[in-house]
């Protein structure tokens, strides 16, 4: 099942993708894509709905967000081992977790700011796993049953703001708009196997990032159960697990994103961003 | 004005104390103390309310949270020169912010959670700023107009999941009940100098920091601009402005704490908080 929010800003509707590919408007049944409608519960109701019955979305609205703003938006860092190489990083011995502001979320295809003053501003591709049920010290073997689903997420960056301003990543990871989310959250019954999704982007249609999941440091199932040590996921959270390799700060010479460019990105089954870059 | 929250965890009411301190409930005027109620067009209706009129509210309910779970919940590190220097380092050159896992909230005098697997669980007493109104690219000059007003925060730290876990700090900050807020949310206007606050913190009785907000490195207008060039700051987020000497961390030997004890803590104005510490 693939879930999606659509509108003006502030005030998007819950819809879903019916067999035939067509937006359908779930607000007589949920009022948002968002922890409460994620649970286990409401999943298999709306899996249970007869679609057709529902209002067709007709046009092409604005896409938000694929999730209702979380209460946590998490990151993990350097998690992909050829990702790690190119910052010439050693591999980490455990996850890297960060923070991104969850009001940084945005839709998957609403423009982009470049920060005032920025000179390094960069793109992720990142597989996103989305929090279907509150875990706090859960097992790596249940942690499954705790997703919901994935999400398609660009983990835009400042790299001088991240790690040239003294300290803390959170400082280059949460400007309004760096956190694109979406089209959809697929439910995880539609991946037969999470840790072998291909990812891609683009800049100005030349590809840049290439990867697949399985090369993750850090599974899915390991990065749920970690983070659940240090603190309770809730539903409706985000995790963005980390980008492959191909980011600006690793080319050579290294290259940040402009106004006026434009970021496309997909991955397999969860579907394609686009973003124009605008000045702040 | 001194706002506040009352009743059972989840189910907490605003309400707000009169000129005898007597609690007043505020469920008829505001329905939480929340980015919505701590607005300057609310505090304004707030301040104008004759309180007498207001139900008196009986007992002595458990207190939540003085605001309502934030949108962030944001952190200064190493913000009291005295305070850098007893962990070693250098006093920064400019603000090193973190985040806490909004989740990880509680209220004033509810118990702290000693995490498992925990060695250093240690403790914090800090003035924490409760925004009024949304802050982007804010003036120094400018920046109190968009301060509601400030709290007393216990930013509660597990120093090995802070700084041997594999970077951010987020790690050992985010666990729940690492957050006490309040008891109250005082307006901004009952303060002649929020830079001039005397704060202490006792462990099961003993002293252990004393410090006051003039000795901070970047006081209350500077971070809020700061901060607001790096994401958008909302009415009801909360950032704590970092702590003055004597946390367990910078003890000969290094002390932390354990289940059973209590803590203590308060500050000029924004009165107290006490906590048990309990295993998780």
């Amino acid at each position: 099942m693939k879930l999606l929010r659509y509108g003006p800003i502030g005030s998007e509707r819950p819809a879903c993708l019916d067999a035939e590919g067509q937006m359908r408007d779930l607000s007589g049944v949920v009022a948002d894509i968002n922890g409460e409608s994620l649970s286990p519960e409401s999943l298999a109701r709306l899996a249970a709905l007869d679609l057709t019955g529902l209002p067709v979305v007709e046009g092409a609205p604005r896409l938000g967000s694929a999730i209702a703003r979380p209460g946590k938006f998490l990151c993990v860092g350097l998690n992909y081992a050829d990702h790690a190489k190119e910052t010439g990083k050693e591999p980490p011995t455990e996850p890297i977790l960060f923070a991104k502001a969850s009001n940084a979320i945005c839709g998957p295809n609403d423009d982009v700011e470049i920060p005032r003053a920025s000179e390094k501003t960069d793109w992720e591709v990142e597989l996103g796993i989305v929090i279907g049920s509150r875990a706090k010290y859960v097992s790596e073997a249940e942690a499954l049953d705790y997703v919901a689903g994935y999400t398609l997420v660009n983990d835009v960056s400042e790299r001088a703001f991240q790690s040239e301003r003294g300290g803390q990543w959170v400082k280059g990871k949460s400007h309004d708009t760096f956190g694109p989310v979406g089209p959809w959250m697929v439910t995880k019954d539609e991946f037969d196997d999470i840790q072998n999704i291909d990812l891609w982007l683009d800049v100005d249609g030349e590809r840049r990032q290439t990867g697949n999941t399985k090369t993750m440091i850090f599974g899915v199932a390991h990065l749920v159960h970690y983070i659940s040590q240090f603190m309770t996921l809730e539903p409706g959270d985000i995790i963005a697990t980390g980008t492959p390799p191909g980011v600006g700060l690793g080319m050579k010479p290294p290259t940040f994103l402009r106004a006026g460019q434009v970021v496309t990105l997909g991955a397999d089954g969860l579907g394609e961003q686009r973003q124009r870059m605008v000045q702040a």
